[in-house]
C-alpha cells in the first residue's frame, strides 16, 4: 500500500503499547508535604502476593511515586515461594487487570479432582472411589490452576513497573510501626531499616502485609488467635516415575498406611511435568516441642512415606534431579479479631492483610488467594479514601466486617477439610466415598473462591425491593455480598459476543446495571429508569459510576431508534442481548417481565439489587460509600 | 505456612519467567566462519511484519544472533502504520506462539458485517440490506480483528528480544544484493550502509522482506507484475459523531452519490472507539498521472465523500484531534513471478516475502496477514535447511510453489472483490444484496485466512489410501495442503479440556496424529498403529516428530493398562477423547470405525492423510522433507 501522503496525531505513537488502565478521578488536593521523601499517603509493609496486589491496584487507581510506598524487607522477589494453587476467583480478578492469560496458558489447569480410598481388595490397596470435578460453581475459568508462587509476585511486579517507576523498594526492613497523632494528616510512623540506616517514614494509611511473623502486628499489639499447632506434614515437588494411573490429576489417597494429596504441576522446560505431594509424616513422638518433631522429618521420610501409601504401584522419583523443592512444615489455623488499628478518632489507619491477619493450612489452597483477595477487597476502599470519593471513612471499616469474618469461616471450614485428610481415624478406617464427595462439595464454594459472601453492612445491602427469584446462589443467582458471575453476552452495536466481566474490570468503578424488562421497546418502567440511570451517574465524579444495560428477548426486532436515546449516550457500547448467548435473566434470578437494577462494587461484589424504577434505593445505596460532586 | 526447612533446585527460579519455546534440534555443525561478523547463515532485510516474524520464528528455532542478522533501513519500529486487519488464521498462529492473548485483548473484534445499499425509499438514501457473520468459516477466533500495525510489530519485537539478544539492526539500509558464488558456502552479498559506512555481509540464504519498493527484489531482477494502478481511495482513522447505526459494524455503504468500507477500530485512551473508513474519491480527472491526481485528495475531500455517503446522517469528526490519521493511495493488485533466486546449482538462496513479491488492495484486509503467513510458510523449512533437518533442497523450493500461487490466487480475488466495491457500476445501480453475499461467503475463505489450500507437491501429499470422507474442507475435514482446524478434546491423563491446537505449537515440529479407531481397547489395527508410530518416531532426530492420540468413543470405560502401552510412554499428554466436547471424528470427516492417520506440518498445515496402519506412507511422506538420525 504505497501512500502517497499521509499525517497522522501525535497521540497514534503511544498506541503500540499495551493500554493503561484509567486512574480514578481525584477530589482531594495532594498535602504539600508529600513532596518529603518520608511522607507518603500510604506504605505497604510486604511485596508478598498480599502487599504486591494491594500496591498494584493502589498505582493503577492513580497513586503516584510521591504518594505510595511499598517496601520489603528482602533484596530480591520470592524464588522458592510455597503456593502453588491459584483459585478460578483469582483468575478472574487477574483477568479483570489484564494479567490472567500467562497463569492461563502456562499454569497446569486442574479440572479433576480423584479421591482414592483402601481397597477391600487386599491386593489393590487402594482403589479409586470417585473422580469429580476440581471446580463445581460455574465461573469464567472451570479449573484451578497450578503455578509457582514466585510467577504470580513477578507478573504482578512486572505490570507494577508500567505504573510507577520507583516499583518495591526492597531491602527495607520495617523495624517498628505506632500511631503518633502529632503528626495528624501522617499519623502513622514506621521505622525502616535501610542500608545499615533507620528513617522515620509517616503515612495517612499503613498496610501490614508482612506476613506471618508480622512485625506490625507485633508492634500494634495484636496477635493471631486459633491452634497453633498442627499435624506434620511433608511436601515436595518433583518429577515422578510411577505407574499410578492418576498421577495428573488432583487427589486425595487414603491407604492403609497413610495419606498423600496429589498436586499435579506446570510442565517444566525439560519437558517433563511437575507434581507436588503433601504427604502426612506419621508421628510417633508426642513428646517433643514442634520445632524437634519437624526436624526429624527429611526428604527421605517424606518420599518413603508417598512410596508406602503407593506400595501397589512403581512410584520414585525420576532420576537427575528430580526433587525440585521440599519441605516440612506445621501450621496453625489463626487468625486475628481485628484486622484494623484506629486513630483515637476511631479511625483505621494500619490495616492487615494476607498471612499477617490468617494463616492456613495449605490443602485447601487458600493462602495465596484470600491474601490477594484481602489486598483486592480493600484496594478500591483506600483509593476511595485518599481521592476523597468515599463519603465517610465507615466505608474502610468495611474492610475488617468482610474480610475478618470471611477469614474465620475459612478457618473453620479449612480446619474441618485438613481433619478430613489428616485425622488418623480416617486413615485407618477410610472415608466413604459420599463423606468426602459431600465434604468437596459443600467445601467448593470456598476451593474455588466463588461462594465467598459477606454478610449485610454499609455497602452491601438486601434493600426493601430485591426483585430477585431463587437462592441458587453459588450457581448465579444474584445476591449482594456475592460476587456477579460472569455470563456471555452479545452486544448489539457490533455483535461481539462478549463476557460481562469484561465490562467489571478492576479500574475502581461502581457499576450500575439496569436488566431491562420486557417493556423496553414502550414508554415504561424501563425507559424511565434508564432515563434516571442517565441522570444519576452525572451526579457523581466523572466516570466514577459507569452503565451497564442488559435486555430480555423482546416482542420485535428494534433499532436504536426504538429505544430510549439515553442508552446509546450512557451505553452504547454496554449494551447487550440477555438471551442470545446465554439465557441471563434466567442465571440471575431475574423476571424478564420484571427486570432488576443490580449495583456492583468496584470488586465485583454485588452491593445492592432492586426493582426497575427504585433509583431511590440506588441514591440511597450510594451515598453509604461515594461522594457526590 | 511457616516452613521449618526447605531444599531448592536451582533450576526452579527460571521458572518465574514465561517459558521459552524448545529450539529445534541441529544436526548440521555451525561454519567455523560465523565468528566473523560479516557473515552469517541467515540474513533478513526489513523489519515489518513479513521480516519480523521470520526473524522471531528462526531464532525461537534455535538460530543464534551469530547465525541470524535482521537489518531495517528505519531506525526504529512503525509508528504510523497502515494495516489494521488481522485474521482468523493469523490469530491462530499467533496464539501458537503465545502471542494472540494482547490482541484478542485490546482489538477491536469485528464479529458482523453489514451492506448497505441505495434505498428505494428516496428520504432514506441508504438501506441496511444484509448484516452477516465477519467470519464463517469456523476457526478458533470468530472474529477479525483491527488494531494499530505498530503494535503488532512491538508484539514480535518484543518477543524477539526474549531470544535475541541482539535483536534488530535499525538504521542499516541494504543498497546492493548478490549472489557470488566465490565464497560458496556464503554466496549472498548485502552491500549496507549504516552510520556513513558500507559493509559487504555475507551469508548463506537472504530473505527480502523489504517491501513493495524492494532494494534486494530490484538489484536481482525481479520485478512485480500485475495492474500498476487502481482506483484513488482515501483512508481515515478518526473518532466520529455519528446517528448512523452501524457505526461499530465492519459495513460496505453503496450510496447514490459512492462507496464508503467502514472499519470499526480499537477503543483509545480517551475510552473513545476510533473507526476506519475506506473513501473512494470521485476522480473526474483521467488525463493527469498518478502522482498528480493523488495529490488533489485532502482529508477536507476525504470527509466531504463520507458526508454525503451518509448524508441521511449525521456525520462528522468529533472535534478536538478527532483526526487519527489519513492519507490517500493508489495501490497495483501485483505480484513477482518467482519467490526464489537460485545459485548456479539450483538451490534457492533469496527469498522474497511480503510487500517485495505482492501487493493488494487493503479493502480485503490481507496486505499484513499475507505477509506474515509468506514468513510462517518459509522459516521452518530455512529452519530444517540451517539445522541440517531437511532430506533435500527441494523442501525450500515448496515455498515458492505454495506462497506464489496462493499470492496470485488472492490477487484475483482481491480484484474480484475490489471491483464490486469500488466498481462505478454498483455505486450507481448497487449490487443486488445476494451478489454481494455471495462474493462475500465465496471469499470468506481468503479473508479469514482459513481457506488457504496448497496444491499437491513435495510436502502436500493425498496419498493411496486416504480415508477422510466428506469435501467441506472449510468447515474441518482435512485436506492435505489445508490447515488443520482446532477442536476441543478432553485430556485423559487429566480430564483439561483443551484445545487441539495448543499441541501445535510453532515450534518447528512435525505432528502425527493418529485418530483410533474403536478397536482401540482389541488388540487390533489401532494397537499395531500406535506401536509403529512410537517406532517411527525415535527413527528422526530427537524431539523433531511428536505423536497425538485422538480415541472415539469406546465400548467400554478403560484405563491405561488397557490399552497399548505406548500411548502412555509417547502420548501421556497428548492422549484425547474425542466425542465428549467436540465431534472430532464428524468435524475431521474421520469414520470411527477405521480411523485415520495425519501428518501436520510445522506451519500447520495437513501434509498427508492415511488409513491406520498404512505407516509405510507416513515414512515415504517424511522421506521427502526430514533427515532421519
Amino acid at each position: 500500500m504505497p501512500v502517497f501522503t499521509e499525517s497522522a496525531s501525535s497521540t497514534r505513537d503511544l498506541r503500540v503499547l499495551p493500554s493503561f488502565a484509567p486512574p480514578l478521578p481525584r477530589l482531594s488536593s495532594l498535602h504539600p508535604d508529600l513532596v518529603d521523601e518520608d511522607k507518603y499517603e500510604v506504605v505497604v509493609v510486604g511485596a508478598g502476593p498480599a502487599g504486591l496486589m494491594l500496591t498494584l491496584l493502589l498505582a493503577r487507581y492513580g497513586l503516584s511515586d510521591q504518594s505510595l510506598l511499598c517496601l520489603d524487607a528482602k533484596p530480591s522477589t520470592l524464588k522458592s515461594g510455597q503456593a502453588d494453587g491459584v483459585q478460578p476467583r483469582t483468575l478472574e480478578v487477574f483477568k479483570s487487570l489484564g494479567l490472567a492469560d500467562e497463569i492461563v496458558n502456562e499454569a497446569c489447569q486442574m479440572w479433576e479432582f480423584a479421591f482414592w480410598n483402601p481397597s477391600p481388595d487386599a491386593k489393590k490397596i487402594i482403589e479409586r472411589t470417585a473422580v469429580v470435578p476440581e471446580v463445581l460453581a460455574p465461573a469464567r475459568y472451570g479449573f484451578e490452576g497450578t503455578i509457582h508462587q514466585g510467577r504470580i509476585e513477578r507478573i504482578l511486579d512486572e505490570d507494577l513497573g508500567r505504573y510507577s517507576k520507583r516499583g518495591i523498594r526492597r531491602d527495607s526492613r520495617v523495624v517498628k510501626v505506632e500511631i503518633d497523632e502529632s503528626d495528624s494528616a501522617f499519623p502513622v510512623v514506621a521505622e525502616v531499616e535501610c542500608g545499615g540506616e533507620t528513617r522515620k517514614i509517616r503515612s495517612k494509611y499503613l498496610i501490614a502485609a508482612d506476613g506471618a511473623h508480622s512485625v506490625v502486628r507485633q508492634c500494634l499489639g495484636l496477635r493471631l488467635e486459633g491452634e497453633s499447632l498442627d499435624h506434620i506434614w511433608g511436601v515436595v515437588d518433583l518429577v515422578v516415575d510411577t505407574d499410578f494411573p492418576d498421577i495428573r490429576r488432583r487427589c486425595a489417597v487414603h491407604s492403609p498406611r497413610g495419606s498423600v494429596m496429589v498436586i499435579p504441576r506446570e510442565r517444566i522446560s525439560t519437558g517433563e511435568y511437575l507434581t507436588r505431594l503433601y504427604v502426612h509424616v506419621p508421628d510417633e513422638d508426642t513428646e517433643s516441642n514442634a520445632r524437634t518433631r519437624r526436624g526429624k522429618v527429611t526428604l527421605e521420610a517424606i518420599l518413603q512415606q508417598a512410596t508406602d501409601v503407593f506400595r501397589s504401584y512403581r512410584f520414585r522419583p525420576k532420576t537427575n534431579g528430580a526433587i525440585d523443592w521440599w519441605a516440612a512444615y506445621q501450621i496453625g489455623q489463626r487468625v486475628a479479631r481485628d484486622f484494623i488499628v484506629r486513630d483515637n478518632a476511631g479511625r483505621g489507619r494500619v490495616f492487615l492483610a494476607g498471612d499477617a491477619c490468617h494463616t492456613h493450612s495449605p490443602k485447601a489452597g487458600q493462602g495465596m488467594n484470600v491474601s490477594m483477595m484481602d489486598s483486592y477487597n480493600l484496594a478500591w476502599k483506600l483509593g476511595y479514601a485518599v481521592h476523597g470519593l468515599a463519603s465517610s471513612s465507615a466505608l474502610l471499616d468495611t474492610y475488617n466486617d468482610e474480610r475478618q469474618i470471611n477469614a474465620q469461616n475459612l478457618i473453620d471450614f479449612d480446619r474441618h477439610f485438613s481433619t478430613l485428610f489428616s485425622g488418623k481415624e480416617d486413615a485407618s478406617s477410610g472415608l466413604t466415598p459420599e463423606q468426602l464427595h459431600n465434604a468437596f462439595t459443600t467445601g467448593n464454594g470456598f476451593t474455588s473462591g466463588c461462594g465467598v459472601e459477606y454478610g449485610e453492612n454499609l455497602i452491601v445491602q438486601n434493600g426493601q425491593n430485591n426483585p430477585i427469584q431463587g437462592d441458587d446462589y453459588l450457581f448465579g443467582i444474584i445476591k449482594p455480598g456475592r460476587r456477579l458471575l460472569n455470563v456471555k453476552v452479545k452486544r448489539y452495536a457490533d455483535g461481539w459476543r462478549r463476557d460481562l466481566h469484561d465490562d467489571l474490570l478492576s479500574t475502581g468503578r461502581f457499576r450500575i446495571i439496569c436488566l431491562t424488562s420486557t417493556d423496553l421497546l414502550d414508554d415504561g418502567v424501563s425507559s424511565r429508569t434508564l432515563l434516571s440511570i442517565g441522570k444519576l451517574i452525572h451526579e457523581y465524579p466523572p466516570s466514577l459510576i459507569e452503565e451497564i444495560v442488559i435486555h430480555p428477548h423482546l416482542q420485535r426486532e428494534f433499532e436504536w431508534s426504538d429505544i430510549p436515546e439515553c442508552v446509546k449516550q450512557e451505553a452504547e457500547m454496554c449494551f447487550y442481548s440477555g438471551y442470545e448467548l446465554e439465557d441471563v435473566y434466567g442465571i440471575y434470578g431475574v423476571d424478564p417481565e420484571k427486570g432488576a437494577i443490580v449495583v456492583v462494587r468496584p470488586d465485583g461484589v454485588v452491593g445492592m439489587v432492586t426493582e426497575l424504577g427504585d433509583i431511590e434505593a440506588v441514591y440511597s445505596y450510594l451515598a453509604g460509600c461515594v461522594s457526590l460532586i
